[in-house]
């Protein structure tokens, strides 16, 4: 761990940060990387094509690029479909991926690429997430992707969460830093994390060790339900999650002539479903609680032998999300004893609540004051939902480096009626110029 | 047990069963006797009041009364309220019953009366239920008791299931024994049970022994689905029935302030009922399942902490209603550990299927046929109900004696409407008819 | 119509049947025949292989085919999925099936094949299902296709209910028509019906018209819950049946966010599908319930927008099924509206009672008597389960026709523990002999 | 409206006080009444002992009484039973209250009692809630009332939520106003409160008008989840809340012998009472929810045609709160549907959010600091309940008028384990002198 001593900080900082540094993106190379990005989503733990856009790139720009068990601890990954995985490889090759390259990444996607300035200095890490979500992109007018001719090409799947544009301002900053690289210290480091949806990718990476070493590791998020040109320096209510495989195993009958021979697991799905929907609220903060899947039955004259759910709980801290956790499997628990049925029980993804660090807080303010489009920096705004980024900040944290997250507002003005949403483009500008002001001011070579 | 030799047997009988004999009843003495008894209806176990009527009268006439434990066997009772009891019994003595006579009944309601002939013969008893149901009895003017001015003086309770007239035609009946008890052989027997509704009163009965030596025990019941004047002489389709009281123990805590303390036991309840709702089928037989009544919860901002409720399930025979009794209970203790609450269950009332003595079929066939108002004679009819007096026929059958029961339709024209029911009186007369025509041939002297 | 009176009948005919007869099948040609349709099982409206092969051999034994809208008129289908029927004709053309033949049949598989013997006489039409199961077939020793080598070749789809049988008893059947056509009279229909899973084939095909001219139709099903070697010559207690598709349509938010934006089509399917499941008995006959299939959630952290269900209600008679459909559409609606969601519902199939002719019930007892394997004739049994072939035959009882159905008992020893389950071969001779000489009752040339 | 120019504000007050004023309280003195009150509680609209105690102890010290429908609007009572008001005129009248007070109270308990100085000044009312809960009292040794033998006399009702203290405190506030009258300017108003429980009682005695000319308005809560000794001056989060009674009509039948034919309440109502419990979370603000009783049925074997419902929800703000009222009235009026039973609802009880007034607020810091026991004062905390006198409090407010709401921590060691708690009576002390004290910086005679 360096110490923070050389970093330049604070509000003594020139309004401009960048004299004489190379800024070389735009809006318009943000909006052309970003629109081909959305053209192709991909769902967590498939995203080759992805993994393999970045790779081509950075490595290109001199970046070294670390894969498969290195950058992903197998014995961790949780919330993962060896089919679905399949297929995501199969979407890579049709979209002309080189076989090569998916050998390379063998079956996990997703990458570490990281530039040394040769300078002594500290390791900055930037994460980026890769996947997409399992949404159907409208395609009516209203809806920009629709007009201007860049939807998603694979019906229900959709980069509906602005990862598209991370990815794209991740392209975009390490040719800013390959540009600026005389002027850089230390490392900088990308670190491209499938899964993040479901909060399934951080907890194998962080079990790599990749970001043990890492001095100060940013995060950040376009954000919908943020008014336009807001930039939030550090967002709190980061709800703490748990998410749960629950399958139910009863026998099936013919339902006309031995009714009462089956045990009826589709019957404690739903029980099941409805009474963790009705867990109760709690004194001690915020608590949220989705059944999002319930898929039961093997046809419509047998009893249902068979049915499988997919649970979420999030508490405002670690505390309530165990309760709350442990409760959906009582529930759980309880309806396949009252049909006779067998419940099993699986946590597939985690993600913990965001404590940040002062200095980097600040830091960001003062870069974001300072980034194209930025109308206002709030020092907090609630988040009030989950990112599995939180687990590798807290391990930069407990290894003695520092973390931020900022969010980025980038609402169009009618979003709010939507659930698979869209952002205003613009304000990629203004998370790229954040970010690359934060580089400068952590790593810049200030003498 | 003696032969039925001496039983004068069937179509060779005469079409006047009862040439010489002097039966003293009339209709208008049926209606009369019946509309006072319908005003003073008893819950189970509360029929102070109604046992003390019969007791009366039946004593006077000469029957040998016999009691309180040597009649109910206390340690077999169930579903028995005793604070309710209490109550029975000011009811009782506010309607006039003496302290001796309450003294005497203890606190079991119903008695036996017999009248010994004298003369050497069978022993033949007649079962009589005392208890009315918690029912609103109707007032409006289609209602007949309301038109006519002999509704219930207790609010929400109704002899709605015909047991008034059932008593009516015993007291009739005991008298015609007691005019023509030198024509009579052999021993009559008037069983006069409390709590048939529930199926409770049967079993602690059975367990006194008073039926171990019946040659022949008779049971009818006025039916309100059965077109009037119809007699079915050995209805089938008795379900077999468990009667279970449930009970969830949670624990409250303020639902404002800490709603995550509390243990719901109102949820459980609600689950546990939906649930044995939809309890499977049977591809073997007809199944039937009721939550009566479901009681939860302390006060509108107290998560509930305490639930009751009342079950019963049905089957066409023992095993299925066995297995129905069994899951019911399932559903119930699963709901109790999906909400971490206690559940307790306990058996509160029972009935068996009824299997009838082909001769006594065809003697009730005869005997209903020389019937006032008879108009015709079916062999059988689904009865889709219950009757604990099935316990009592099986412990005669099994001590060697036989059974019959038969059913008097007694339909108003437009009766199918109302849940409660009332019966149209002049089939009173019917079953009066028939049960003497019974006795006549059964234990007349036809020498 | 004919007049019944060539008809030779009942217990005067010969204990051999077929004196003269030239009889072509055997135990092993079944089997055969049997195994290879067994390995490839088709889903309902996707029986284009089934089809063609039945065609293919019926084509070259004389039979005259009729496909497409003529036998299906696709204004009265139901239940069909363009997508697996498109999928349904890959697997065809993967598995040797003919473009020309694909194009024949167009979109909707199964076929009639005639053959007209030139003699006067009666049209005899026998009914044969060609669908398979959504059922994953066992693999392990003790499943007699898995332990000789004939189990299915598609993951989730499987002969589990006989129908591979019934082709092969059809096909052998033909065979025997067409050896012993000089001695026939009239002409001998097969109606090869596709979906009768679902009850859905049968009534497009009614629709069309193929069965008015019909003089007896016989339908027959091995039954695997009836002792081997028992023929039930009138199984009662068919149940009429109502198959409903339900749908949810509500709005999905992002469920750590704005949890209070959606709208839960997966509670609404939930709630629906256990008060469904909690239809009360029926006073007045048998019903059956259930929701076979349940699919409801888009992901993980969105609230479900969207959900699917498969219903099916039965009912001993017409009035109460169609109570029991009414009242499931009744608590999916209630449930939508609870919920917000809009509620779409289907009926996707039907079937009804069945009302033997006793005459034809007759020579079934008789002809069944004189098969091979058959010990034992029962008159009747209850089936409790559905069947669409109820639908052709009261179309054919409609135009002045009789019909008959029986089943062929045979079960393995262990059968009754498995919900997909397979048959004892040899009585697939026990049902070739009985249709055999029910043909030659029915339209043997006597003279 | 005074000017709040004579008021002595803050913290240029001495420590004491009282210099010179007569404090004529005791812990003894206020145990002694608080445990009498304890002993006799009465549940909302029945606290007719309440008032007519301290209607004779405040008339007798010179206090002025208003009653009755000029203190308690009838048209705009809700949540009153009308046969408990008549058994707590029973109550009251077996427990001594006079005929003549009976009728004075009318059919509503609760007054005003005023007394004027003569002197100009404010006009300064104290809130007093008068009703108990419907919670049975412990009687094991570990809690204190029965340890000292003055738990209540009533079965199933308690003193649980410190009304007791706060009576007993106003009791002993009235005599300090008597006795330091002359040091005393303006008006002081007791407002004696029914019904607060449930949100019921405030509401009525707004619409009178008593309180449109109030100055300051004072309310306070013993509270036990708050440290014993510490007073929070301005607590936040209360509350909005919306309590409704839901019934549920449908029709019975015999649930043996026509199951089909009724319409089940008991199935509506648990449905909705376990839907209501899943509304979802908001992501606005706190919400709460609570399904506190269901009382349903009519006898174990009558399909259950009645059901009745306490519901209570509450939000962060009124938006919240209002938004989650109507979403459970939708629940519950698609499962009337779902049951084709009929729904009715009635608001019963509201309450809102609490805004204080920043210069009450200080002085209760102020005053609090300086009475006995107090060893903390917090700015705030959060209620997380929900209390009716914000109704008066926002009266208050809209006519010119300041508020606060102040609680005074007095939890027992172990309380946190019981849902029905007591407090540590000492702290009665502390409540008393901080009302005091506020009486003396308000309307004390500083010249």
């Amino acid at each position: 761990m360096n110490s923070a001593g050389s970093t330049a900080c604070c509000d003594d900082l020139p309004m401009e940060l960048l004299p004489g540094w190379k800024n070389p993106s735009s809006l318009a190379a943000l909006k052309l990387i970003r629109r081909t990005i959305h053209r192709y989503p991909e769902p967590g733990w498939t995203e080759f094509l992805s993994t393999a856009r970045v790779a081509e790139i950075l490595e290109e720009l001199g970046f070294r690029l670390t894969w498969g068990p290195q950058f992903i601890r197998p014995e961790f990954v949780r919330g993962r479909d060896a089919r679905a995985a399949e297929e995501g490889k199969e979407f890579a090759r049709a979209s002309g991926v080189s076989e090569t390259l998916i050998r390379k990444m063998g079956d996990y996607p997703g990458l570490v690429a990281e530039i040394d300035t040769g300078v002594p200095g500290k390791t900055v890490a930037i994460r980026v997430e890769l996947d997409a979500l399992a949404v159907e992109e409208p395609v009516n007018i209203e809806h920009l992707p629709a007009r201007e001719g860049f939807v998603s090409v694979r019906h229900g799947i959709m980069h509906a969460c602005g990862h598209d544009g991370h990815q794209a301002v991740a392209v975009e900053l390490a040719r800013f830093v390959k540009t600026n690289l005389p002027r850089l210290t230390g490392k900088i480091r990308f670190i491209f994390q499938p899964a993040e949806e479901g909060s399934r990718g951080a907890y194998p990476i962080v079990m790599s060790g990749v970001l043990d070493d890492v001095d100060v590791l940013l995060c950040a998020h376009l954000g919908v339900d943020i008014p336009a040109g807001t930039v939030v320096a550090a967002p709190e209510k980061f709800l703490c999650t748990t998410k749960l495989d629950l399958e139910f195993r009863g026998s099936p009958s013919h339902a006309g002539m031995q009714p009462q021979l089956g045990r009826n697991a589709l019957l404690a799905a739903a029980n099941a479903a409805i009474n963790v929907m009705a867990l109760p609220r709690h004194a001690e903060g915020m608590t949220r609680v989705n059944v999002g899947a319930l898929h039961a039955g093997e046809g419509r004259n047998v009893v249902p032998s068979h049915a499988t759910m997919e649970v979420e709980v999030r508490g405002e801290n670690e505390a309530i999300n165990r309760e709350l956790a442990s409760e959906a499997l009582l529930r759980a628990r309880g309806a396949a004893i009252a049909f006779g049925v067998e419940m099993l029980s699986r946590t597939v993804g985690e993600a913990i609540d965001f404590v940040p660090d002062e200095s980097i807080t600040q830091l960001i303010a003062v870069c974001a004051r300072r980034a194209r489009f930025c109308e206002k920096v709030l020092p907090t705004h609630p988040y009030n939902g989950s990112d599995d980024g939180t687990l590798m900040i807290r391990c930069v944290q407990e290894h003695g480096g520092r973390a931020g997250y900022f969010m980025v507002g980038a609402a169009h003005d009618d979003c709010r009626a939507h659930a698979a949403v869209d952002f205003e483009e613009r304000y990629l500008l203004t998370l790229y110029d954040t970010y690359a002001n934060l580089l400068v001011a952590l790593v810049g070579n200030w003498k």
